[in-house]
């Protein structure tokens, strides 16, 4: 399989980029890695990090999109920039996934602008894992490709997502559930109402509404909803889980004894903060995209670009993107999805 | 000042709400408090107390709308129910506040049927303070009322929020920030692009767009968000942080060097947990109505209904809503107000 990386993307682009893509390199000796970006950057990098290694190449692309501006007119305006280049892999059929952990609203324009849907696919969405605490996972989708989504998405992200959950996070027909304010049917926008209905008549794993505390405890294994409310629950999480750790250090070095307790309790404390450092984790898919795109956190570091890219090669063998196609037709077939379109 | 307590709403009544009221009822000898609800259950409680106060009567109301109904069925279907019969005592002059821990559907129900909005305000909203772990708190409104806003109600909410922050919380100039998927300006939906510029023109102490993230360091005072969105916010924040803290409680259980750093970090992790115990909270008024009406946790313990008790007689001697109209009228003659309405 061969992955480009958008070399470029990130907060900690090119150097942690280009560090991660090594490390794959080297744990994927039969796949083919390509940094796309600066060729000088690049160079340096490789170079810092004495990597010469066969399966591993460069395509220069002059320009970035910066995390400040506004991708459709960046993407527009600049010639060459490391993620339309990334892209453009695919479109050529020299790439089979792209990797990138810069602006999100870029990658997602350039995936739309650069490659077709898939087959059946209304509109793409994003879907991101997202750390439950109780040792276990919950994809959110869409995550904020399509801030104002109609029924028939939110139906179709949750085809999407139960394929990705089912092929690459190898869940055992996982669930969905509807993000709304109650439980209770008929709760809700109108846009839930209707996405609620497209769920309940489907042959999907659909266990009904779902609450805000719901995410919390993992309540179902897919949890569908609008870009723009998952964009705030993804921020809103991770901010949280942050400020509460710092706030724990914080008030354990008040006292001696506290602050003894706090080193005999590092171990654990550290545990919980791994799992909620969402940094670590791997990549959010862009489904519904006829290339395997993968979306990292833009503060990743060399171990979530190594992760992001182990899931980019898993996506790419599982086939993930047919499967999508096959279930978007099967439910597609439903009377309900018709009447929705 | 005269203070009705719905003695039959939340998940601990009528013992923790009766409890709360007979504690205000100590606290406060010159103000009265009238229990609305089940006058045998509610007799049973005041026995079991042994109290026997002054201030403090009872007002029959032989329904109740349960947690799982519909409010606007119950509403209609059931005469006098115990929070109906509650906002009745508002209208017909005999009490100046309502506290109710029941069903939020419902208690908005009832107040938009028996009570008028306030003169210049579309639409009521609920304004809710969130902890945020930076010894402050953020007011989130809409924490749920209305949700499916317009642009001129995102900016009512961000007039009433601030001028409840600032007579009842005592912040000074309070700070409004617009959620949205991001900071810079242009960003979002037409919803929140409208409220965007709305806010922007006008002469509130507005800060521009906020995150998810922003919320839980606060980075405003106030949040203005839709009804749906603050819904989710809240329950996703509260259930954040109680997995966290059960997360930990579990960690530290974990080997017997832990077990002893827990031990020592006890009264620190308390600490933490009141900070973010949302029962221990008092409520959230709900603003834009003429009445003062005030929102508990479903939760909440007799502490938490004094407390709610104590901010409905801050906001009634604060005479916030007489504060609102004026802050209404005054931005309603900006001309951005007007073209929006």
């Amino acid at each position: 399989m061969r992955i480009a990386v958008d070399a470029m993307g990130g907060d900690r682009a090119p150097c942690e980029v280009v560090k991660g893509t090594i490390d794959a390199a080297k744990v994927y000796p039969r796949d083919e890695f390509i940094l796309v970006g600066d060729e000088t950057a690049i160079k340096l990098e490789l170079g810092a990090a004495g990597a010469r290694k066969r399966n591993l190449r460069i395509i220069h692309a002059p320009e970035m999109v910066g995390m400040e501006e506004s991708p459709v007119k960046a993407l527009r305006s600049k010639q060459g920039t490391s993620i339309a280049v990334a892209i453009e892999t695919i479109a050529k059929g020299e790439a089979d996934a792209v990797v990138s952990a810069g602006h999100t609203g870029a990658t997602v324009a350039a995936a739309c602008l650069g490659l077709k849907r898939l087959k059946g696919c209304v509109r793409p969405g994003i879907a991101v894992c997202l750390p439950t605490l109780e040792d276990r996972f919950i994809v959110i989708c869409d995550a904020g490709a399509n801030i104002a989504a109609k029924p028939i998405h939110l139906f179709q992200y949750g085809v999407m997502a139960r394929v990705f959950a089912a092929n690459v996070l190898e869940v055992e027909d996982p669930s969905i559930g509807l993000l709304n304010v109650g439980t209770e049917e008929g709760k809700g926008t109108d846009l839930v109402k209707e996405a609620y209905n497209l769920l309940k008549d489907s042959s999907l794993n659909f266990i009904g509404n779902m609450e805000g505390r719901d995410i919390a405890t993992g309540a179902a294994d897919i949890c569908v909803c609008e870009g723009f409310v998952g964009n705030i629950i993804l921020k809103l999480s991770e901010g949280l889980a942050m400020s509460l750790m710092k706030t724990i250090g914080e008030e354990c070095t008040k006292g001696p004894w506290t602050q003894l307790g706090l080193a005999l309790s590092k171990p654990a404390l550290r545990s919980i903060k791994d799992r909620i450092d969402f940094s670590e984790y791997g990549g959010a898919p862009l489904l519904g995209i006829d290339g395997v795109i993968i979306v990292s956190h833009g503060s990743s570091n060399a171990k979530a670009i190594t992760s992001a890219i182990r899931e980019s090669l898993k996506f790419v063998s599982s086939d993930v993107n047919r499967k999508i196609e096959a279930e978007l037709a099967k439910h597609a077939r439903h009377p309900a999805t018709h009447a929705a379109e």
